[in-house]
């Protein structure tokens, strides 16, 4: 379609209101579906794990519809240049936030990797490190639709928590498979359930960082890939 | 910036394809960053490896141009719907590509982790596994500036291939692992390399789709996070 002449500014304000909910929405997916993974493992619920597999797939469509939103969006509202980073900020945003599902959905695939008998000891340390990584994801969406730079920054401190927790897991793991090789499997498993935790909490901070430049024009310290 | 009215096609498919150019350069980037990580694992070169970490800033540096190039592309062409959605397709797949880089980087970091001395068995198998990766890196931005869908889906083919790769190393690791347990350490760290090479095989097969759908207009079959 051919663009109409200018903008109405507060039509785009109310498109790009709703979009920025719209992916509110995909954050809070992402957010349950870090938790219920995380049940899943600590309850050995292989089909409730299969189930939530499968539901990624609404995170992918939700996405889908935000970019069909960004496009339809410029295409009617002709934004000007700062109107126009905002939507495709947003856009990269909804990107992020579907790739925090993903890691969800790899949690949730790993639990048919576990035994179904015996408990791993280091398992229990998981769930609070979830935890972590579920609540930034969580605050920065807040942060996100609220344009909140000092919520975004706190975020991002917090990451640092999450890596040491990451590190204390790792070595946690690390000295449970040495002990008895029976733990190998298991620990591996669990190894890469840390590290797609681990990643949610950097992706969590990419958006804070986003969030934050969008607010205040200013960078902050780029997180660790 | 104000838009003018319509736009001049030639204009925005040179454009256009400045921007595609930009992208497949940042494809040969992350290729050579793969190539450079896995030799600086091979022959534990440390400080090679810190180098490559620090380079990847450029690969994020050329994101951002792409990013302003869409921005700029838009505001000033003020594209109609299809070419809006194919401008905002290559800034995705900047996105992708920069992500490639990441694992790359991530691979590099790496090498702190190995022993300096004495040889890691499996370690062998993962230059073979890197090359079926950064060759599906190269091939699908082939695809990419030539919008060619058939080589687009030779790429998601060799996915598979990739995945079985990884399969068979993490079998031979947790082997390794619990031969001895002096082992379980650099295992890891392999464990986590073979991780990030088949991460990246996943992120070229995301890039292939959005070829194969720009190009026919039709889906291929998702390819598993």
């Amino acid at each position: 379609m051919q663009q109409p002449h200018g903008h109405t500014s507060k039509a785009f304000d109310q498109d790009l209101a709703d979009l920025r909910n719209l992916i509110a929405d995909m954050g809070s997916f992402a957010e349950a579906a870090i938790e219920e993974a995380m049940r899943c493992l600590v309850e050995h619920e292989q089909p409730a794990a299969e189930q939530l597999v499968e539901a990624d797939v609404q995170l992918d469509e939700l996405e889908a519809e935000a970019e069909r939103r960004v496009v339809e969006l410029i295409a009617l509202r002709a934004p000007m240049a700062d109107d126009l980073r905002d939507a495709i900020a947003s856009l990269k945003i909804a990107g992020v936030v579907e790739r925090i599902g993903d890691y969800a959905k790899n949690i949730a695939r790993r639990v048919r990797r576990l035994p179904e008998t015996g408990d791993i000891e280091p398992l229990s340390l998981l769930p609070e490190m979830a935890k972590i990584a579920s609540s930034m994801v969580h605050d920065v969406l807040k942060a996100f639709i609220e344009r909140d730079p000092d919520r975004a920054k706190a975020v991002c401190l917090r990451d640092d928590a999450l890596d040491d927790f990451y590190e204390s897991i790792f070595r946690t793991l690390l000295t449970y498979m040495m002990e008895n090789p029976q733990n190998i499997g298991p620990s591996t498993t669990l190894l890469f359930v840390a590290k797609n935790l681990e990643r949610i909490g950097d992706h969590a901070t990419n958006i804070a960082e986003m969030v934050y430049y969008a607010a205040t024009g200013e960078r902050l310290a780029e997180s660790e890939g």
